[in-house]
């Protein structure tokens, strides 16, 4: 597989020109591309650029709207709904999290879920713009159907992904970033692409047979819980799944369950829709509603210290503190630039062209 | 293995004598004694009377105290960090919720983080609170060390239990109630009990290496995260164990990871500690906060309707709604009694002997 390399800036120029061309406001591109960039600096290759024509195809079939009239339709003190009027995910989650962030400023917390949406890209921006405000940041999306629930041969569940994002003192926040899967959809893909089997307890067939086929979702197969099977706790994995699926679409009213739009532009959305768009729910608490900043940064410090220096089976590999593996590929690309497999960089030149803006390379 | 069976009442009354005995006010040891019965009725044997005299005998070293002055001593209007004072976590749980069911009634959700505390129950009865005044209901609790993290040899997390509880309509509350290991210590109990094998991905070996021996934790080993290894996504179930742990400790100024006291009196908490008693985290959150409750409900119950019906690959199984088996249990266990195993029953005569109160039988 190539590999070609770009600086951020040329990548983040590229993107800018796609959203604007789109029909974007600049600032609307201007954050959908940081969205997107930070996915790619941080090594999240599956939800950057790479992307792109996705949103572009979903644009072209009428399913995002560049122009959203992002609203509140619903509110208390310390919780609201946010319309995200079919908007790049990318643009209505952050207005989702300021919000949430605005409300713990005067109250403590803030708690917002969000309908009519579109895929938010890496949850892990959301949760960070809080950490930035010395907040304990949360988001979560639902998706597509792709998992199926412990005991069923159904794809009802999305890869759901919960972000808790924490501040930290002289280290990294802690940053826990996670399908609600046993492996994410990218990890298949790349298997397809190197020709691997992939290991048991990732995937089962149409049957619900665990295969280490890559392509069983193509065929009627699909993901499995965190946890793989009932003896390894499936039930929780599918129980955390469920738990994102009604925070951020029973509670807002979006679409949930079978009933998610799929992200891809050449399958149709459900001719039945229970709600609107996909759903997100972003909530942000002040650290300093319960202890002093100063206190609780030098005890997140000693809890980050001591788990870095735990024993470790194997010399080589360290215990990961979350979201240390995504900071150090943030640290070594914006050195060296991000890397992209050749079908995803010729794929951008091929939309450049569609769009008519300047190509990447 | 012998079975004993006994009335809710008399299991109740039982267990109210017991905790009136070792000094709790009147009210303190009805709330401890529901506590521990909604456990046992519920079907999560571990959780319930079976941890009477193990209560009983921390009360004795001191380390429970059942005169607790329980205090909020941080707050905001929507946060607040609460001192249990060594209390049982049975009677402290309950302050932290009802206080954030408060705060949520005034400006639509209530976050509680709580130090000083000790052993909460099953974490379902707290967040249930907040599901009888139609809110979202979160309760977490960190919990003595017996969790390696992925790729550690070293005992760091408890089992750190998470639990959302959902309202629903005319069908039964969604109550997602899981620890974040791949299996809880009571199910290694029961093998050891039996003579048997557990399955791969339990535990591991003082070394670090995969063990079916449910006797690995008593000579150095530990419990796996949920995942069981890090190519089905251990280092999820670690992520999920460390924010347990951050926001009922770190946030609240209990112990934290290795530093948490254990549950046996027979071991002695660390001489160094970094914080106060355990921590827990509890919240609520108002469903009218977010959409009006009867919109909600209906979209809930159809959710619950829709993975009821799911295909399910073997025609004996049905795919569980999170919530559902304990319900089952508990119709079951109010019309047939509550089965003790042999050992408990005569541990519970033996405790009664000890206080000199009135026998189980």
């Amino acid at each position: 597989m190539t590999n070609y390399i770009f600086s951020e800036t040329s990548l983040r120029n590229f993107t800018r020109r796609v959203f604007l061309a789109i029909g974007c406001p600049p600032a609307d591109a201007d954050l959908a591309t940081d969205v997107l960039l930070q996915a790619d600096l941080r090594g999240v290759d599956s939800h950057g650029v790479a992307r792109l024509s996705g949103y572009v195809r979903l644009w072209e079939k009428e399913r995002i709207n560049t122009r959203p009239d992002i609203r509140v339709v619903h509110e208390t003190p310390t919780t609201a709904t946010v319309n995200g009027d079919r908007g790049l995910g990318l643009v209505v989650a952050p207005f989702a999290m300021k919000l949430a962030i605005e409300k713990a400023k005067t109250y403590g917390s803030g708690w917002v879920s969000v309908k009519n949406s579109n895929h938010f890209g890496i949850a892990g921006y959301h949760s960070l713009m809080a950490v930035r405000e010395d907040m304990i940041g949360l988001s979560m999306t639902n998706a597509s159907p792709l998992v199926a629930p412990t005991y069923s041969n159904e794809r009802l569940l999305g890869t759901n992904p919960i972000c808790y994002a924490f501040p930290a003192g002289k280290n990294a926040p802690v940053v826990v970033d996670m399908a609600t899967a046993a492996a994410a959809n990218g990890k298949l893909e790349i298997a397809q692409r190197t020709g691997s089997e992939i290991p048991s307890g990732w995937v089962q067939d149409k049957q619900g047979n665990d295969s280490t086929d890559p392509n069983e979702l193509k065929v009627g197969g699909a993901l499995l819980p965190l946890g793989s099977d009932k003896a390894h706790g499936s039930h929780k994995g599918y129980g955390l799944g469920a738990a994102v699926d009604i925070l951020s679409a029973i509670l807002s009213g979006a679409n949930y369950g079978p009933w998610v739009p799929p992200f891809v532009a050449f399958l149709d959305p459900p001719a039945d829709p229970v709600g609107e768009g996909i759903g997100h729910f972003l909530g942000a608490m002040r650290v300093d509603g319960f202890r002093p900043v100063g206190e609780y940064k030098h005890h997140m410090d000693n809890w980050i210290d001591r788990f870095s220096k735990a024993k470790t089976v194997d010399p080589a590999k360290k215990v990961i503190i979350p979201g240390q593996p995504e900071l150090e590929a943030e640290a070594e690309r914006r050195k060296t630039g991000i890397p992209l497999v050749q079908a995803v960089a010729d794929d951008l030149n091929q939309l450049a062209d569609k769009l008519a803006v300047e190509r990447l390379f």
